[in-house]
């Protein structure tokens, strides 16, 4: 007999599926974390019953927020990662050999905890030597670094407690902690479902980053599924691949880099407001 | 109070909606027809519970199928619209002047119907006088045509009564069928969800035509999202935009024409089953 996980997303589109068996199930101090199995994703994390990621696929959102920065910054080095408590973006990060050190700041160390036991894939890298884990809020960690090169945010929804993370104090703060190439990226939602909040971070972001850039990548799990991942970036166009593409990966590569960012006249009539849906 | 409309799809993900107001329901000859109201995506068309377009977002869909080929096909005159039943593709294919003749086949009389009386702005082109409406299989009005530019499949999912316009048999007719420089199209899933049917519809494709090519496209109301739209050509390359872009649109423009292709290598990768998701 199946039950039916029900979503109750940030959306007017409710995704449900199949649970095979509740694998996990706690409150931690932050969130309620779920582990579920289902026959075709595997695998799946919840927090607050929306979907994070799943064994099937969570190498296209964990590769497409990972690489495009790590191949636009000319020499990746230092790296801060905020949230992303499953460890898939550390993974991705340290599958390129410049990277000296990774401070991998979650907030809620019970994610941290499941997805070592749940997803050891997932979290395969987080005891790598170069890693150091910080369980605390990201924007206060970013506040008192320096010698960056890249942040990554790997948040929940907008909403939720992750929005400090979407301030402009926030940017502020990572701008000040970066190295003269220093690269931003935090995911805004889908296009379809949610076009105003990703307009409003574009100019968010354009107050704090003299380059700021939008791309998009289909997340089958995600409702709305068009999923927008915004830039800040210092100095270089993220939009140019000044690394070669020799890493491996399911997804990415040199020529989806390329591809993925939103062509020039879209994205002017989508800041211009004159794209309607 | 609100009711959820829960679609059972071809898809291990659920897609629900809140449903305001059921607006029409019948029994067709040949499918369950609904329409119902939705806060978020207006009036939404429904068959066999399965959403086909909504107003908000229907132009995604109509648009992409529709003015990729007619932006690559060098002067397209005559048109076979297969399926569609809500006009949207005639809708766009009239928005080209260079188009004398269109061949509006539907199998199912009632869609038109309801799809005039709900979906007026969908259904405005219907009455042009260079439309003729064939209610009538696509597969057995092909077998008799000849002259035609261009063939536009717009089915339901390639499972039920639509399978006829997924055989060689069916290919093999449309080529029959076409002038020199000739081209073809019809969706194909969900890349996420039904890679292996993408893949299978490529090679069948490849045995009828010299030129076949994948482009894809995000429709937020399709389980899957990413959804493939494959193209048989009989000389031409679809990946050029050979005519000047000059209609309104909402979504399509030649840039995007030439973003929407896969990439070449994941094209290839795609092709040799080397893509493992």
């Amino acid at each position: 007999m199946f039950k039916f996980l029900e979503e109750e997303p940030f959306s007017p589109i409710k995704h449900s599926y199949e649970v095979e068996a509740i694998l996990h199930r706690e409150k931690s101090k932050f969130q309620d974390i779920a582990v579920i199995e289902n026959r075709f994703f595997g695998k799946m994390l919840l927090l607050d019953g929306i979907v994070q990621i799943t064994e099937r696929d969570e190498f296209f959102y964990h590769e497409m927020l990972t690489h495009v920065l790590m191949h636009a910054h000319p020499n990746p080095k230092r790296v801060i990662v905020i949230g992303g408590g499953d460890g898939g973006i550390v993974r991705e990060v340290l599958k390129h050999k410049t990277v000296e050190k990774v401070y991998f700041v979650e907030i809620d160390e019970s994610v941290i905890t499941v997805s070592r036991r749940f997803f050891p894939d997932v979290a395969q890298a987080i005891d790598d030597p170069r890693v150091e884990i910080k369980v605390m809020d990201g924007a206060e960690f970013v506040k008192n670094s320096t010698g960056i090169d890249l942040v990554i945010v790997d948040s929940t929804d907008v909403i939720g407690f992750a929005r400090t993370l979407f301030t402009k104090e926030f940017f502020d703060s990572v701008k000040n902690s970066m190295t003269e190439n220093g690269m931003f990226v935090t995911h805004t939602e889908s296009l379809h479902l949610h076009k105003d909040i990703v307009i409003e971070m574009q100019e968010k972001l354009m107050k704090t980053f003299p380059v700021v850039d939008l791309y998009t990548a289909a997340i089958a799990t995600y409702p709305g599924n068009w999923w927008a991942f915004a830039v800040g970036s210092l100095k270089l166009t993220p939009r140019e691949c000044r690394r070669p593409f020799t890493i491996e990966t399911k997804f990415y590569d040199d020529e989806i880099h390329t591809q993925c960012f939103l062509t020039k006249k879209f994205y002017d009539k989508l800041l211009k407001r004159q794209l309607k849906w």
